[in-house]
C-alpha cells in the first residue's frame, strides 16, 4: 500500500512529486490555539532548500509554503492544515534515458516492479523533494511542543568524524555542512568538493538532540519512543540506519559501564549519563532524546555503472545533471522535523491516557 | 497512549506481564486456509525458551503455546487467532527492593514518571517475556508467507565478531549462541560465562536475512520496508540500533562503492552486489531483505550501581536473580519473528494495492 | 480483511467463536490508576447472560470473566487488559445440516463466498455470544469515564413501542425485557411467547441514553461523535439501522421545529430541547447524547425457508434448538457497552488535542 | 481528536473550510494504472454543485477540481492523489452576529466548547463545502471499483415519500430533486418553494444502492460493511440516522417475512428478497448494496430562534444569506460518493487478506 500518513493522533500526510506542479503536507490533530504563519514556517524551508552552495545540489526551488487551511485570525483552529510549494524549477530535462534504464541504488526498479511503471521525472514520488513537506509539518509540529528544543548536526562525512571536543552549537550555522566542529567544516570543504568534482558522492551520519522532552512519553510495546523514531527516520530518502543513545556501540559495552545512575537532583533525578539517549522501557526518562541516522552516499553519480533496462537487456547509466554530492547534509532540517514529529505525536498520546 | 498492535492489515496485539497469570497475542487478519496448530508455532516457542544453557537465564519456562480461536479443523479461518501461553516459573522472589528503587537501564523510573507506579514483578510489562508471544505471532505469520525463507543469527558479543569466512548456516543450530561461526561460538563461550560469573553483562548484535521476497513489497514514503523494520525491531526489549543492508557502514561508502549494478539474469535482474538490503525507495528489489539489530548488555546485573528510590532518596542497587548474561543471545528468534511479522503484513499491503 | 479491533486510542479487539474454548477482549489504552477488579465487569456479564427467562435462549453460559493482565494490586496499570471468558455450554449438537446449507439471513453463504469455508459451530465468528466480550471490555470502559451515566433499554418489539408517557428507570430492571413502561412489557410477554411457540421471531428497537457527557467530545468530520456511535452499534449482531436524537423523525421535521433553542443556565448553556441527540457538527453539546438501534428478528427460526446448499443445490432448512426469539432483548448491555467505549475513546481523543 | 482521514487502505483526507482559499482531498492507496483526468471527476462536483436552481444555495462556486499530485501520463501512479477546489465565491458577508451568538442546531457552540474559539465565516470547517471534497475524491474511488454501479437518489422531503410504483433511474437527471418518481418530483417544487420563501427548511432522506458488488467484501465484526458504510454516511453534515436494507422496518418484521430465501441462480446463487440490503454477517452477499440515510432539515431559517451569546447572554438570532432550503437534495452525490469509497476500501481489503 501506499501509506502517505505518519503518526497517530497528531498525524500529517504528504503528497507531491518531484516535477508536479505542487508538493504538500497536511498536519492533522494539530491543538488549537497555537499562533502559525507562514512565517513559522519558512525558516525550516529555508535551511533545507538546495542551490546555498556549491555542496549541494543547484536546483533552484524557492519553496515558499503557502498555508490553505486550519487557520483563523492567525490561530490554529484545531482542525486540518494543509501546506503547500509550489514546484518552480522543473527544467524541462530530457529523461529518456532514466525513462528507460534502472539507476542502481535509486527507486527505479523496485517501483517498476511493484507499479508496473513509474514517474520517472526527478524521481517522482521517489524523490527527496517530499521531504519539503515534511520540513514544513514539522514546523508546526514544533509550535506544539514548545517545551522542546531540537538540534540536528552532521556528525561524520565519508568517514571523517566531527571531534566532540570541538563541538559548538553555535558553529552548525555558520558553514554549508550544519557542522557544530569547525575544523571539521574546514576539512569537509574539500572532501565533498573532491567528491563533486569526481562525480562521485559521499554518506554521512547525523546526529540529532531533543532537550526538554519530559520524563513519561512513549510507551512500552509498539509505541517504544525508540521505535517512533527509527521508523520516522527510516522513512527520509537515503537513510539506512538509525541509533538511539549509543545505539550500536552499546553493543560493545559491559552493563556497569552502559547503566545510566542516577542520583537525587533538580526535577526527580539527575542521570550521571546518558547511554540509553533518553528513553528506558520506550518511555522518555527526562534526559536529552539523542540518536543518530546514517545516510547513504547520494546514489546518482556520474561514474557509469552496469544496468539494465526495462525490457532485461544489459547497459549502463550514468547520471548527470544537478546531484547533492552529499545528500545527508540537507538531511539535518529534515532529521529535526521527524524528531518533532514523533515527539508531538508522542505528548499527545500521553496526555490521552495519563491526563 | 498504550499501544500494543503491530502492523497495518496482517496485524497482532499482545498482552501480558511477567508475573501474571499468561501473556498472549491475537493475530488479526490472517488469510483463510492455511494449515496451523500449536505444533507449528511450538518449536519457535523451544527456540527462545530460557534455561536451555548456562549462557541464559535460568528462569524454567516450559512456554506451552495454546490456540484458543481462529482454527477450524485444522485450518486458519480468516477470523482473529488466540495465542496464550500460562506463566508458570514465577517463583515467590522478595520484589520489596525493586519496588522502591530504580534499577538504571530498566523501565522502572520511566514506569513511574509516566503512570504513577507499576508492577514491579520481574518487570511487568517491560519484561522480554512479551516476546514470546511475539514469536508465537511470528510463526503464524511465516505461513502467510511460504515463499520466504528467514533465518537470524549473532553476528557479534561484546564487541567479538563472527568472521564471515567461517559462516555456515548448519552451525546456527549448533552451539548456544545461535553463531553461524563455529570458533567464535567457542570463543563466546568463556566470553559470556566470564560475564555471568562476574554478573557483568555483554551487548549483541543479531542479524536477519529473508530470502525469496519477491520485488515490490514495501511502500514509497511513510511504510518504507526500511522502516517498518526499524520500527518493528525498536520495539524489541533492550534493542538500540537497526540497520538495513550495510547501514552504518554504507555512510562512510563512496557512490560507485555503495552501487548496486544489475545484469540481466534470472527472474529479471541480477544483482551484482546487496549494499542495500534488499530494498530501494523503500520498496523490496527481490534481493535479500538484510538488517542488523543492536541489543545493549543486560541492565539486570550484580555490580552495585548508583540509583534513588521512589522518595527521590540517593541508594545504591544490584539486581540478584535469574538473568541473562546477554539478552541479546535469546533475541534471534525475537528478530526472526517480527521479520516475518513485517513482511506478512506487506505482502498483504501489496496484494491490496496492486492486486 | 478481518478488523477486530474497535476505537482510536481506547481501543479493544475481541477474539474468540461460539464453540471454541473461550472468547475474550484486549482493553488497550486505559488510563493507569483506575480500580479494576473481575466484579466490575460481571454485573454487566451477568445482565446480558442468556438463559435468565424463557423469552432468551436457554443455551447456559456462567461468562466468568478472568482478567489475565494488566492490573497490579487491584488497579489498572495503564497496560493492555485481557479479558478472557471460557465457553462451557457448547452442546455436542449435530450441526451436519448448517454445514451443509445455508440459513437465510445468516453470515453461512457470505463467509463461504469470503474465505472459501467456515466454521459452522454455532455460526463460529458470527455468533452472538462475541458480544460478551464487549460488554467486558464496555465495562472497563464505564471506569474511564466516571462522569457519564449509561443507560440503554427496549424502545419497541414487533411494532409494539413503549408509550413515552409510561416511562419510568426503575422499571428498567423489574422485567425480562428492560423495558421502562411496566405496561408495554406486560404485553411482550404474550408477543415473545407467541413468536417462541410459533416458531418465530420479532425484530426490536433498543434505546441508549448517555447524561452527563460534557460539551466538546466528538470531531468536526471523520471521527463525528454521529458516526463513531453508528459505526458501533452497527457492528452489533442483527443491527440495521441508527439514529442519533431524532434521527429519520428529523427528516420529517421543519427548521423551526428541529432547532433546539437555548437560554442562558447552569453550565454554560440550557437548551429547550434535544432534537439532536446530543451532537452539533459531530461534537457533543452537553446534552444527553441519544441514539437508538433497529434489531431485525432473530434468523433462526423454525418455519422451514427456501435456500441452496454448498453444491449450489436446492434444499431447505429451518433452525431448530436454543434461539432468542428476539435477539434485541439481549442486545441491551451490548448497547450500553459500545456507548461507553466509545465515549471513553472520545473524552481521551479530546484530552489529546486539547488539554 | 481531529481525524479528517477515512478509510483503511484506500483512504482520503480533507481539508479546507468555507472561506479559506482553497479546500482539497489527498487520496492515498489507490491502485496504480487506473486512467484519471480532471474530466473524470469534474461531472460529479459540478452534479453537485450549488446555485443551479432556486431549490438551492444561490452561492455560486465553479468547484473547478485540480489534479496536483499522483498521476503520470494520464493514469494514478500509486502514490497519494492531491485534489484541490479553490473557493470563489466568498462573499464578504457581514459575519459579527454568527461571531458572537450560538446558531441552534450549527457546530458553533459545540466547537467553542471544544476548540475555545472558531472559525466562524460560513461555518469554517463545519460547512457542507467540505463534502465537495469528498465527492472528488468519491470519482477517484469509482475507478477502483469498475464492476460496481452506484446510484443514489431523494427518497422523502419534508415527510413526502416517493411511491415505488413510479420509479424510474431515467428520472433521478431530469428534475432539481434527483428525484426518480417524476410525480412526487412535481409536489416537491412547490413543497420546497414554499420552505424557501417561508424562510423555513426541509429534511430529507436518500436512498443508494450500489449493484455489482460481489459476494465477500466486508468483515466480520469492526469492519462489518453495515458499520463502515453507517460510519461513512454519518459523517455528512446534516445527516441523523442511516439504515441498511430494510433497517427500522425490519424490526417490525417477523423472522420469516425477513427471511432472504435462497435459489440456484446464476452466479451462486439467487435471492427471493434484499431486506438485507446486500449483507450477511457484515459481508456482502452479491445482492445490491442498499442504504438510507437521514438529513435533518437545514439550520439555517430565517425564523428567529432563541440563542445565547459567546457570553452567555440571552439573545436571537436569525441566517440570512444564501442557504439550501433542503439540505439534504445536494447531499445525493455526496453519498454516491460515501459508498464509493467505502466500497472501493473493502475491495482493496479483501483483496488483502483473501488473494
Amino acid at each position: 500500500m501506499s501509506f502517505n500518513t505518519f503518526g497517530r493522533v497528531f498525524r500529517f500526510s504528504t503528497w507531491g512529486e518531484s516535477h508536479g506542479p505542487a508538493l504538500g503536507a497536511v498536519v492533522d490533530g494539530c491543538p488549537p490555539g497555537l499562533e502559525l504563519s507562514e512565517g513559522d514556517i519558512q525558516p525550516y524551508l529555508d535551511a533545507r532548500r538546495p542551490g546555498q552552495s556549491k555542496y549541494t545540489t543547484q536546483r533552484q526551488e524557492p519553496d515558499q509554503v503557502k498555508i490553505l487551511s486550519g487557520i483563523f485570525e492567525g490561530k490554529t483552529t484545531g482542525t486540518p492544515i494543509s501546506l503547500m510549494i509550489e514546484n518552480v524549477d522543473q527544467r524541462s530535462k530530457d529523461y529518456s534515458e532514466v525513462a528507460k534504464a534502472y539507476r542502481p541504488g535509486h527507486a527505479d526498479y523496485a517501483y517498476d516492479q511493484k507499479y508496473g511503471f513509474r514517474d520517472y521525472r526527478g524521481g517522482g514520488r521517489s524523490s527527496a523533494r517530499e521531504t519539503a513537506a515534511r520540513v514544513a509539518a514539522g514546523a508546526v509540529a514544533r509550535l506544539a511542543i514548545p517545551e522542546v528544543s531540537i538540534r540536528a548536526w552532521v556528525a561524520e562525512i565519508g568517514g571523517d568524524a566531527i571531534d566532540m571536543a570541538n563541538f559548538n552549537t553555535n558553529d552548525i550555522g555558520n558553514n554549508p555542512f550544519f557542522c557544530p566542529d569547525a575544523k571539521a567544516a574546514k576539512r569537509w570543504e574539500a572532501l565533498v568538493d573532491g567528491a563533486r568534482k569526481a562525480g562521485s558522492s559521499l554518506g554521512a551520519i547525523i546526529a540529532c538532540e531533543a532537550t526538554g522532552v519530559p520524563a513519561g512519553w512513549g510507551a512500552p510495546v509498539y509505541a517504544k519512543l525508540d521505535s517512533e523514531l527509527a521508523a520516522a527516520m527510516m522513512t527520509i530518502n537515503a537513510t539506512k540506519g538509525v541509533e538511539i543513545g549509543d545505539g550500536f556501540a552499546s553493543a560493545r559495552l559491559r552493563g556497569e559501564e552502559n547503566a545510566d545512575a542516577m542520583r537525587p537532583g533538580n526535577e526527580r533525578a539527575r542521570f550521571l549519563a546518558n547511554h540509553s539517549g533518553g528513553t528506558a522501557g520506550g518511555i522518555s526518562t527526562g534526559q536529552p532524546v539523542f540518536c543518530r541516522v546514517a545516510f547513504k552516499p547520494t546514489s546518482s553519480i556520474l561514474t557509469p555503472v552496469e544496468t539494465i533496462d526495462r525490457d532485461g537487456k544489459a547497459t549502463e547509466i550514468s547520471t548527470k545533471g544537478r546531484h547533492d554530492p552529499c545528500v545527508g547534509i540537507r538531511g539535518v532540517p529534515v532529521v529535526e522535523a521527524m524528531m518533532a514529529l514523533v515527539l508531538a505525536d508522542q505528548k499527545l498520546l500521553h496526555r490521552a491516557q495519563c491526563g
